[in-house]
């Protein structure tokens, strides 16, 4: 059996979809700037896209700017908010488990930053973000759900807060998007980032939704795309794709959320029970429906996903961004996991497509696998010498 | 009859490399930088891109660095070859008539530019460079090819001006990658970019080309991807098309080109020949293989365009990135074109999939259209009454 269960990282393009995107690369081919048919038609082609994505998001059309994923879009908020405030002060706020999208582009840049704790479940605190707020504090960017173990933070009550003392709100919703509800209005954010490869569009497409009134300088210059805020030839087919890949995931959404729940419930409980010294990372409230993150103490993680994909599990110990790195995990840490534990984690990310036998099937593995490693674990081997 | 001839706007994706892409979206759609199975399926998929992609510019796979598109590359070889200089100065030169991702780049940032004039035909001359280098000149950024026109620089003679002193050199070979020979060793570049879909790969994907040992600075900040230069999750599928696709378009290039500059130069000597009052602005040496560009005297382009489009011919009236402006060409200008003239201009521009019946046709269409709508305009009643 082969189990796809690293959602978190990249999904699948959802071949129906995918059907769909066919005639847009090979038909109605032409660049959406030119003003002859092939021009139009694909202008018109790209117009659904923005509707249809405004729409998923009750965002007006006019406030969905197309990127080329995740990471621009977060880049370019936090440039371009920055930019724009300039004349107020270099202060942003952010927390300490954003993904590096955020975290690196505020570092690069010449800011100061305050990073807000997490509580041991990974979530900001309001107060903290009341108390943060300075006179020359320009941006909060506080992510929607985290990427590595799942937690969603009060986003609504955090613009707020922002939004009293007169501070743009951004929140990287990558994770979220396709996964729970996201309403702009609702949670009264400014800027918003999305990525269609996390909700099975293709790789290579996002978004970033800029709230109506809100002028944000350019990250990139060039021609006059996207109301001469994102320049490039808009890349219609893949902008089309995540278009109708979000209309799928938001339709019945609460059901599915139901379903998933329930999988992932069992999945981490199922674990829990039969592996001792095993902590849960994951939040058991207010946690991304598919999201599963365990540490499994005096083992490595990289070993666990090395064991577990010789059994056709694909899994991971955290973000794939920053896979290759002996670093522990910046998000573990802020938990606060020792190195030790926050190296012994391993994330197990499902999506609607993972069916109740794969999970069963994780479920066989996963203790069988651990017990295997632990027995040739030296450091095991003393928990159980002075447990007798 | 329907003919595309916009060409430089955009391409369709050629079916066949659409086809091949087709598995990397729904089988090795993992993620590249994943340990698993999936991840390491899709790397592979990557890697083999990136090899291809390096093959057919003479690079080595480490030079190719994949970005969103030709824009994203233009932004990132000069915002980065300027960073990585600040401390020499920040005077940089290019040419007039460069695309606007580069214009508007270095127009925003904080550098003092010197913009090289062209002739007539469109070149600029290595005299000019080598008087314009100063002390503080840090980058000269010169474009391959024109995307108006066509004209192709003599970019290994400006390459080695900036390189005698000791001055970095970027080019966008956006319109000359699967068009005419581009080995970066021969040009001796230090960076070069290139986008998937004006070669019949799909849109969203590009790259930039740095030579080895060149460490330039990120454009954006983020995951690890790309040896840590260039952020976010890979678009697999779209680097593996735009692989496949150059492979394609410079497999029996130099025949290709012939075959193209014959129907180039009949459809242009064509409508010389049968259109009086037309002025050659596509040079007739040293031009792109499927370049024409004309300049109708005492019309609007975009009227020839609308009339053009309603035979079925798609044509533009300059780049499609500046569509909607009212502003002449700033390329037909720089080529000492008044106003009126530049407004007055048509661009074709064919591929390899164009045909001679189709080139017939548009040979047959142009000068009746030309006609027709001079018979409506009163600047053209005044020609024709001072020549009798």
């Amino acid at each position: 059996m082969r189990v796809y269960a690293d959602n978190a990282a990249t999904t699948r393009t959802d071949p129906e979809i995918l059907e769909k995107m066919l005639p847009v690369f090979t038909e109605t081919y032409g660049n959406p700037s030119s003003i002859h048919t092939a021009g139009r038609d694909a202008f018109f082609v790209l117009k659904e896209a923005r509707d249809r994505t405004a729409k998923a998001l009750n965002a007006l059309p006019d406030e969905i700017y197309f990127t080329s994923g995740g990471t621009e879009a977060d880049n370019w908020a936090i440039l371009g908010a920055a930019k724009k405030k300039a004349a107020k002060g270099r202060h942003i706020i952010t927390s300490a488990i954003e993904h590096h999208a955020v975290l690196h582009t505020l570092e690069k840049g010449d800011f100061d930053v305050t990073y807000l704790p997490v509580n041991e479940q990974g979530f900001v605190s309001c107060e903290d973000l009341e108390k943060a707020i300075r006179e020359d504090t320009v941006l909060v960017t506080v992510m929607m759900a985290n990427n590595e173990i799942g937690s969603i933070q009060p986003i609504r009550q955090l613009a707020d807060i922002a939004h009293r003392r007169n501070v743009l709100f951004h929140t990287d919703a990558v994770q979220a998007v396709g996964h729970i509800p996201v309403d702009v209005k609702e949670l009264g954010v400014d800027m918003l980032s999305l990525s269609g490869h996390k909700f099975s569009a293709p790789k290579g497409v996002g978004a970033l939704y800029v709230r109506k009134g809100l002028l944000l300088p350019n990250l990139m210059q060039g021609g006059a795309q996207e109301k001469g805020r994102r320049p490039g030839t808009e890349n219609v087919p893949a902008a089309y794709g995540m278009s109708l890949a979000l209309e799928k995931a938001v339709t019945g959404l609460e059901d599915k959320m139901k379903k998933l729940s329930a999988l992932r419930d069992k999945l981490i409980n199922g674990i829990l029970d039969t592996v001792p010294y095993c902590r849960r990372n994951s939040p058991a409230e207010n946690c991304l429906p598919g999201m599963v993150n365990v540490s499994v103490q005096y083992l490595e993680g990289e070993s666990i996903l090395l064991m577990l994909d010789m059994n056709g599990i694909c899994a991971s110990s955290g973000s794939a961004c920053t896979s290759g790195s002996l670093d522990p995990s910046h998000v573990l840490l802020a938990l606060g996991l020792d190195h030790e534990t926050a190296h012994g984690s391993v994330r197990l990310s499902l999506c609607g497509q993972n069916t109740e036998e794969e999970v069963d099937y994780i479920l066989e593995k996963f203790p069988q696998i651990i017990a295997r490693l632990r027995a040739m674990s030296p450091l095991w081997e003393k928990v159980e010498k002075k447990e007798g």
